[in-house]
């Protein structure tokens, strides 16, 4: 039946896949796949559908989920990330294994979001059962070797933790509320917005201050001893001392060239605990590399275990890679025969060739202009 | 937040991939990819949502899709296969390529059933602009070449023609009411049904005869013969000398080791207008492989185009090819000093080793014991 215009539309967000950037993604995310083998990660696959119960126990009134009903009336989403879709997986499935496990994937997944496509490749990898700080340090060395053997150069890791914003709210007694609205424009790095909070609030000068440089401390370790002054507070010293740890740690993976301190990055999910990480690439408004650790969300599924991990959004590197062209057949085989066309093209294709076939007789005259027209070099005429 | 134990399932239909399983599949994936590529079918994605107004213009009652509605109401469905959506993509996106366009894709799908997995791998392709039978034989010899390259060999393929079956019921002037009961019966070889169905009727003697025939006409070519003698009407005769020109030509390709006529098949998805088949193996209830030629598809996406293509569930495959275990890492490298592991890790896996590094310092004892456990069979340790 004749399709209505509507019925030639893609949703919103969703996009095809040409053949040129699908062979991209293709050997991009085979390229991907091979580096997290060579460090003994191991592939899994979740579904493309979780029940809202396993994602979102409590529902949130704003979310980026993809939400339907199944038949029963139970609540589906379109898994948004593969984090807490693994988790599920080895609670349930995998204990047991030897610890620490290393897992990765590579799989499409969903946001509702304007900022960029709807649907999306991922490529990421989960250490879960170690709390140390050389575990982050790996998976932050391992998303810097992934976009270098991807020939990303012009990247930038920022790496901060989450337990020194929640300790200096906690040890500079920032009421909730402002808390809330303040950790929001920080995440979106809304240095207008925190500038008029700041002001705005009836905080105390010294806290003012401390709020207004913690957004832009960026750079090297010596940093961290700013902080220091400004608290003493046990479980901000941890932080600081964790975050010191993982990046020494790093220096060793050679990681370091791409690397910076950030205490003001704050990441979307709520299950990060400790050091966390983004990273970006110049005209890119999205992080391109989300990940960090997580140590609770095992625990919410009964499984209590530390872990670290990072993904990769592979649909939004595949625009910044050099567009190949989509290799053209070696051969294209024609003639009036053919049974003796079949012949050849099956002899040809037996040695390892790429070929096309003519499934109906043309003149060698429209035989070449089509060879030229695909770009296939060598023609096979057969009599 | 912790998970109800309902929060711990997945839904119904869906499934996690564990280790073993997913490389099992990505294997077979890459070979049938890779053949396809040979047959110079180029690659293509679509989105995994599409509008309910392009997958289905007119709903119907019962179906197995997905469905759900976006934030303005719009039905969107998981896409339950990609023949539909690749016509949408050709005939808004790749119009003016040369034809004929051969497309393929591994993509998961989404169907509403009981009978098997609700979401699975789909390898295919899609041969269009072509109305020969050449390209329909090339599409068959291509489906038994991908099964044959999977080690899969008990497998039989099942050909016959919409037009048969259609023409045969006009010729035989059989009401509409009873057609679609029959039609149903036939699609789900359901002979007992459809002993009752034609005893029940006030059709005559003949016609009862030739319906209670026709589930059973499997075999090869001189079965045709019997058909002919049944009726002359034109469209009856063209679909008996088209499916026999195919069968021909199949010669050509050496598929036809795996390949019967069969009049008694008719697909479940309405667009298959002319030659149609089906793979079977021993033990799995529903056809591995479906494919057809689909005349009129293109037309209501307004690029009237000839085509014929197939799928091959590859999920339903894995359980039937031999599991091999996944691959251990080639070293498990330990120590005390963790910077001396991570600089002797570095080294081995730039000389492309698969290499698992101990997070944290532990004996040669344990160490030989945890590569037992993980398979590894070398191992380094680090002083």
């Amino acid at each position: 039946m004749l399709r209505t215009s509507f019925g030639l539309r893609i949703p919103e967000g969703m996009h095809d896949i040409l053949p040129d950037e699908i062979a991209l993604q293709d050997r991009a995310e085979a390229e991907i796949l091979k580096l997290f083998k060579a460090w003994s990660y191991q592939k899994v696959g979740t579904p493309a559908l979780e029940y809202g119960a396993c994602l979102q126990p409590v529902e949130e009134e704003e979310d980026s989920f993809y939400k339907f009903f199944d038949r029963q009336g139970h609540v589906l989403v379109l898994r948004p990330e593969l984090t807490t879709p693994i988790a599920r997986m080895v609670s349930t499935r995998m204990r047991g294994e030897e610890l620490p496990l290393r897992l990765c994937y590579a799989a499409d997944v969903f946001r509702y979001t304007k900022s960029q496509r709807q649907e999306f490749r991922q490529a990421g990898v989960e250490l879960i059962g170690s709390a140390s700080a050389v575990a982050d340090a790996e998976v932050v060395a391992l998303a810097v070797e992934a976009l270098c053997e991807l020939g990303v150069k012009d990247f930038q890791i920022n790496l901060g933790h989450m337990g020194i914003f929640t300790g200096l709210m906690d040890e500079l007694g920032i009421p909730s509320e402002f808390r809330l609205k303040f950790q929001e424009a920080l995440a979106r790095k809304d240095f207008v917005r925190i500038e008029r909070l700041v002001s705005e609030s009836l905080l105390g000068s010294r806290v003012q201050e401390i709020l207004l440089k913690l957004p832009r401390l960026h750079g090297g370790e010596s940093m961290l001893d700013e902080v220091l002054e400004w608290s003493a507070k046990p479980s901000l010293l941890a932080a600081v001392e964790g975050l010191k740890q993982v990046y020494q740690c790093l220096e060793d993976f050679g990681g370091l060239d791409y690397v910076s301190l950030d205490l003001g990055i704050l990441r979307g999910f709520s299950y990060y605990t400790g050091v966390i990480f983004e990273g970006y690439l110049p005209g890119i408004g999205f992080p391109i590399v989300e990940g960090g650790r997580y140590d609770s969300l095992y625990e919410d599924f009964g499984y209590p275990l530390p872990a670290t991990g990072f993904a990769i959004n592979l649909g939004a590197l595949i625009g910044r890679l050099p567009k190949p062209k989509v290799q053209a057949a070696d051969v294209l085989v024609f003639g009036e025969d053919i049974s003796k066309v079949i012949e050849q093209t099956r002899m040809l294709r037996s040695e390892g060739k790429q070929v096309e076939m003519c499934l109906e007789s043309i003149t060698r005259e429209a035989a070449e202009e089509l060879a030229q027209r695909k770009g296939i070099k060598n023609l096979l005429g057969v009599k």
